[in-house]
């Protein structure tokens, strides 16, 4: 059988829309699909999309090429036993059957993980850390996300959970998460993060903002860095506190892991320079000296439309296949 | 050559006392010593006391009997360059060359790293962490330490500097540390951390307390312990506030890594129960949902005259005998 007749299918299941799509081992995408997760809505509701959205792609297979295995990325999803658990951006309850349930529409080798641990095996198998050992993803979507790769292999942890990052405390007493804790990471750094901040500061300050015109619901991340990059002083202050206490949290992270970088992905990290400036400053001025001037901080160069590329390398890492 | 013939010599060198032994590949101590660091005093004073205690040692060797290799454990140390790097508790400098000043003492094979990384590898091959894939040491000494087993494999990171939980951040602009930065996590649990909040306790609460006795320096981490267990209020109030502090940051870790469990050893955790139940209640509370109730937290029951034995694993893995 010919290398470009195998292809997996690489899930990524986010907190506003999911995406799928077909990929060889070399990381070419075949054909990919999104649509919105709505993730307030009742579970079966989100299958019955998928279901229909897989059978779309494999419509898309000429004769002879077949899907060999799935991967799929998502929020606090549990590599050792295929479920989402307590995913606080979601309303399917608490332990949602994620690989069960795929396996029943499409019955091939499946792999679950949350979706910032797919999004680090993607950048070891086809991104920015290719030949990286030790290295750190975050992604600042609609939460928080991480995944942690060390001596060359993702940490999953004694119960699959490993790389939680978003709910590491900022604040005692801080801002309440949707996982019940109070000032957790991703209450500050992650778009719903940012949009918290921009009303904060909109209480705060006394100034002209093209923010104010915005209710919380309509403001988009997308929509606070672009008010930033034309010199909008309370999106701008907000890029800077968001920097300041993700490089902070960075420095922390160093101490445990010194990691050769951190890869920044996700809606938030598009901003660019304005964010990652203050996170840089913040993260040398806490880090122990021995870190100092070593770590890089990188913005994924992979566009968000690749998201499904993570979940893609964990499902060739399921069926044995190292590229 | 017989087993009961092979030796490795295994040396903890702490921020008071630097032991060390020779240890079998069963994890049992043929002879042992222990001297003062003096870590104030100029590093070439520390070894020619060291060169000593080595030459006593080898006295003590049988016709046949040898040493194949050396481990140290020491704080701050880079297990890739054998120095200690800027070891904020020892007046030897920035970069400390351990590794090259104890080859010429003695020519074997030699590794180094923290000594807190040297006590998970300790605990791993002779220890509580026997079987256990998942897990963080945390040493509470002079200052606090750390080793991170994950996969079974100790972390080391990209610059071999992994496992410094002693300085991720409790309170921005917090306590003075000696390592530069302001609020790391040994200027509150450590020996010496408890002994500053001793101090500030004791200038906050107007309450008889038998620690009123005890100028800073006079004053012993036993000394707390004891009074605490004796029912001072100062004492006991001390051991709830390290407790709590050092729960919180041990939710953080989690959070990064999933453990099966926490071990404490060093000086501060033979306090016992009086430590042990706040930091408990104070990881719990502070737990992302998906860690809650599956995180055993032990205090290590190697006494502390015990410490080669973390060194001494690591000298048998450099040479590749796993007991």
């Amino acid at each position: 059988m010919k290398a470009e007749q195998e292809f997996v299918l690489g899930i990524d299941i986010g907190g506003t829309f999911t995406k799928l799509g077909l990929i060889d081992g070399s990381g070419s995408i075949l054909d990919s699909r999104s649509f919105g997760t709505q993730a307030k809505l009742p579970f079966p509701l989100f299958l019955r999309k998928l279901e229909k959205e897989i059978s779309h792609l494999k419509s898309k297979l000429k004769n002879g090429q077949q899907i060999l295995a799935v991967g799929v990325g998502a929020p606090n999803a549990n590599f050792n036993t295929g479920q989402m658990e307590y995913p606080p951006n979601f309303k399917w309850g608490d332990f949602v059957p994620i690989a069960s349930s795929i396996k029943q529409i499409l019955e091939v080798p499946l792999s679950i993980t949350n979706d910032a641990n797919a999004a680090a095996l993607g950048e070891l198998q086809f991104g920015m850390a290719k030949g990286m050992k030790d290295f750190v993803v975050l992604t600042l979507g609609t939460g928080l996300g991480s995944g942690i790769v060390s001596h060359g292999t993702l940490i999953t942890g004694a119960n699959g959970m490993a790389g939680e990052l978003g709910h590491v405390n900022v604040f005692t007493n801080g801002r309440q998460c949707n996982c019940g804790l109070k000032g957790c990471l991703e209450t500050y750094v992650s778009v719903t993060g940012i949009k918290r901040t921009v009303f904060e500061l909109i209480a705060e300050m006394n100034i002209d903002s093209l923010l104010k015109k915005k209710s919380f619901e309509e403001l988009t991340g997308k929509e606070v860095s672009e008010a930033a990059h034309m010199g909008d002083i309370i999106a701008l202050e907000a890029f800077e506190f968001t920097g300041k206490i993700l490089g902070s949290k960075m420095a922390d992270t160093a101490a445990h892991l010194d990691p050769e970088a951190f890869i920044l992905s996700g809606g938030l990290s598009q901003a660019g320079d304005i964010l990652l400036n203050p996170i840089v400053k913040s993260m040398e001025e806490n880090l122990f000296k021995a870190y100092k001037n070593k770590i890089k901080v990188f913005i994924s160069s992979s566009p968000s439309s690749h998201a499904i590329l993570g979940p893609a390398a964990l499902a060739w890492q399921k069926i044995g296949i190292d590229q």
